[in-house]
């Protein structure tokens, strides 16, 4: 089958994944282009392909509708035109690693995207995301991802009763200057390690809850990174250890 | 004075600013905000300022206008409303230091704004813009440098012959997996590292002029990072050294 129509019920229906209210309703998100589809065919979450008038279906299995170039610029996030648009079921939560990183109201969609991508690459095992932190689906941070998204485990939470429930894990806040410089900490086997909002920093209830803060050297003449950056640089430390 | 009209000629002059075109032709930029204003001021770069009317003029010596809130959101590059909008005079090109990162071809401004903020944090002095990267003036650039900006030295440069220059300082390359784990190297005092195209990387005329290449470790699930990320835990690196 080929969709040419913008009128057409499905493509409205995709247009509206765009939406978080949707995406929540349905349980679904989407991704476009070559690269995310085979990361989410290959962990088993592509639920329906939509495919460029003229490419061929590579995903066996996957029920698929051919699209108008005018159709796939609608249903784009940019507007723009990919090979591929896949729909996703989103992820299933898995049991909580050794490593964690707690978000507290992460707002910017690509510096969420950019942080799942460093820590797969860094072995962070799981991210809890608190209520008040950007979409997981939102199209930018599946975008910022690159595939990492459907290789790690993202779970959301109160973040508040989640720290008070993990025991037996080491909770570190990160502050620019007060606490201990990572590169002299000994990291223990169980850890939780909290960023806080770009703007804001951790909020004072979840600080409360951490057992010891941590920086990282830099020049004082910089108030503070990017805080995708300064997760980043965190989730290295600990994994160079 | 106070401006009200959208169609004054002073409003339509700012509004050209966010055009690359008219800040080159002007050799100004626009900023927005009391903190990129205050810095701006400190390091003698602001020429003019625009004033939410109701706000107090705390910029002693600096030509000022005020506005009304149609007319700051008509300015603002993002439709927003600062107290303080300011008009500022392009950076002075200073000497070369030390530490020189070179950027290939940056796509992306929040990368470059992120990479600038890191820059301070860790001192590297020099930042070599290739012709290809995004506009240092480019208003997103600006914001995400969030004032780091007028802290640092950037030179723009055809970045092949820059390289071929400057001869009394060690060239590293940065590669996913070629090379020297940067935790592993010594650094020498004077060098330039080159960091790629968020989706080409190094360009091959200039990987040619690379005398050795560095690496981050990572788990190979993760193909790269954000080349944002990248280069700070690179520059990170160095300065912990």
């Amino acid at each position: 089958m080929l969709i040419t129509s913008l009128n057409n019920d499905k493509v409205k229906e995709l247009v509206k994944l765009k939406d978080k209210k949707y995406r929540d309703i349905n349980d679904l998100f989407f991704i476009e282009g070559k690269d995310l589809c085979d990361s989410a065919y290959e962990n088993g979450l592509l639920r329906e392909l939509y495919i460029l008038d003229g490419y061929d279906n590579i995903y066996d299995g996957i029920p698929y509708t051919y699209v108008s170039t005018e159709v796939m610029k609608k249903i784009s996030d940019l507007g723009s035109v990919s090979e591929y648009y896949g729909v996703c079921s989103k992820m299933v939560e898995k049991d909580l690693g050794n490593k964690i990183l707690v978000l507290d109201d992460i707002q910017d969609p690509g510096n969420l995207g950019t942080i799942i991508r460093s820590a797969v690459a860094f072995n962070f095992d799981t991210i809890v995301l608190s209520r008040g932190t950007v979409d997981l689906y939102n199209p930018k941070v599946v975008r910022s991802a690159k595939g990492m998204l459907f290789k790690t485990n993202v779970i959301m939470r109160d973040i508040v009763s989640f720290i008070k429930e993990i025991d037996d894990y080491m909770v570190y806040g990160t502050d620019v200057k007060d606490g201990i410089n990572i590169k002299n900490e000994i990291i223990p086997e169980k850890i939780a390690i909290v960023i806080g909002n770009e703007g804001k920093g951790i909020s004072d209830e979840v600080r409360d809850l951490c057992q010891k803060f941590i920086y990282l050297d830099m020049n004082s003449e910089c108030e503070s990174l990017n805080a995708g950056v300064s997760a980043s640089i965190i989730m290295y430390e600990v994994n160079s250890k």
